[in-house]
C-alpha cells in the first residue's frame, strides 16, 4: 500500500507519501508545493493538479488521505480550500485511489494519543518516526505526514479487518 | 466569441453556451447536469469535469462566465461549491478560456436592469431573448443563461474597449 497524505491550500500544500510493506514503513517522499498568490486561481489550481498527478504516477500511489476541513473565520479561505480539495477528489477518481478522510482531532489523536495536541507535539512524533526529515518549514510537512500516517493505520486496520 | 456560463452545484449545474458573431447572438446549447447525491463526491467531481470538458471541446468555447459565490447558511454547501468551482477553474486553464466572474447582483442588473430581481424576472427576460427554451426546470437553465449573457456583454464591451 502506498498512501499520499495532503494538507492542502492555495498557497502552501504539504504532502507525504508513505509505503507500507511486510510491516515495514518507508517515507518515500515529502515536502510542499508553494504557489505565489500573484498567480490567478485557475493557474494555481492547474499547477496543483499537475504536481500531484505526477507524484501519484511517480510513486504508484494507491490511497489518498485528507483532513476534513472546518470553517474558520475566513469564508473565502474555506472556499479556496474547496477548490484545492475538488482537484484532489478529481485525481483520486482518475487514478482509482482509495479515499480516507479524518477530522483534525482524529489525526492528532492517532499520532500523539491526544486529540488537542499542538502542531509542535505532532511534529515531534513525526520526527521521531522519520528522523531524517529536513527541519525547515516543518509544520507544513509534519502535518501532512501525520495525515498520511493516520490514513495508513486506518487503511491497514480496515484491510486486516476485512482479511479475517 | 463562444462563451460558456455555468451555475454550478454538486447536485445540479445549469449551463448555457452562447455564440456572438457579427452582432448576432446564438444560443448553441443549454441544459443542466444532475448528479445523484448517492454517488461519492470524487465521482461527481469527475463526472462534472468530463461533462464540461466535452462541452468546451464540442462547441470550441473560448470564455467561461461564473457567478461569485456567497456564503449562505450552510458552510458545507459552500465548501462543495468550492469543489465544483475548482474543477471549472482547472478546465478554464487547460482549455485557455478567458474567465469572467460576476456578483449575483451584477448579473441580475445587466439582464433585468434591477440588481435584486427575483429568479422568475430573470427567467422572463431570458425567455424573451430565447423563446424556444424548454420550460421545465427552467430556473437552473435560465440562471445559467443569465450568467452567460452577462459574461458575453462584459467580454464584448472589453473587446470593443481594447480595439479602440
Amino acid at each position: 500500500m502506498i498512501i499520499l497524505g495532503v494538507d492542502p491550500g492555495l498557497q502552501v500544500s504539504g504532502f507525504g507519501i508513505i509505503k507500507q510493506e511486510h510491516h515495514k514503513t518507508w517515507l518515500l517522499d515529502c515536502g510542499y508545493l508553494k504557489m505565489s498568490s500573484q498567480k490567478p486561481i485557475s493557474e494555481r489550481v492547474a499547477i496543483l493538479h499537475d504536481f500531484f498527478s505526477k507524484k501519484i504516477i511517480q510513486w504508484s500511489v494507491s490511497e489518498l488521505a485528507l483532513e476534513t476541513p472546518f470553517l474558520g473565520k475566513n469564508a473565502q479561505n474555506f472556499l479556496k480550500l474547496g477548490y484545492v480539495r475538488g482537484i484532489l477528489y478529481l485525481l483520486a477518481h482518475h487514478h482509482g485511489l482509495g479515499l480516507h478522510e479524518f477530522a483534525p482531532r482524529e489525526i492528532k489523536q492517532s499520532v500523539t494519543g491526544f486529540g488537542a495536541a499542538p502542531k509542535d507535539q505532532v511534529a515531534r512524533v513525526v520526527l521521531q518516526l522519520f528522523p531524517k526529515l529536513p527541519i525547515q518549514d516543518k509544520y507544513d510537512v509534519t502535518d501532512a505526514i501525520a495525515i498520511t500516517l493516520c490514513g495508513l493505520w486506518h487503511a491497514e486496520h480496515n484491510r486486516v479487518g476485512l482479511g479475517r
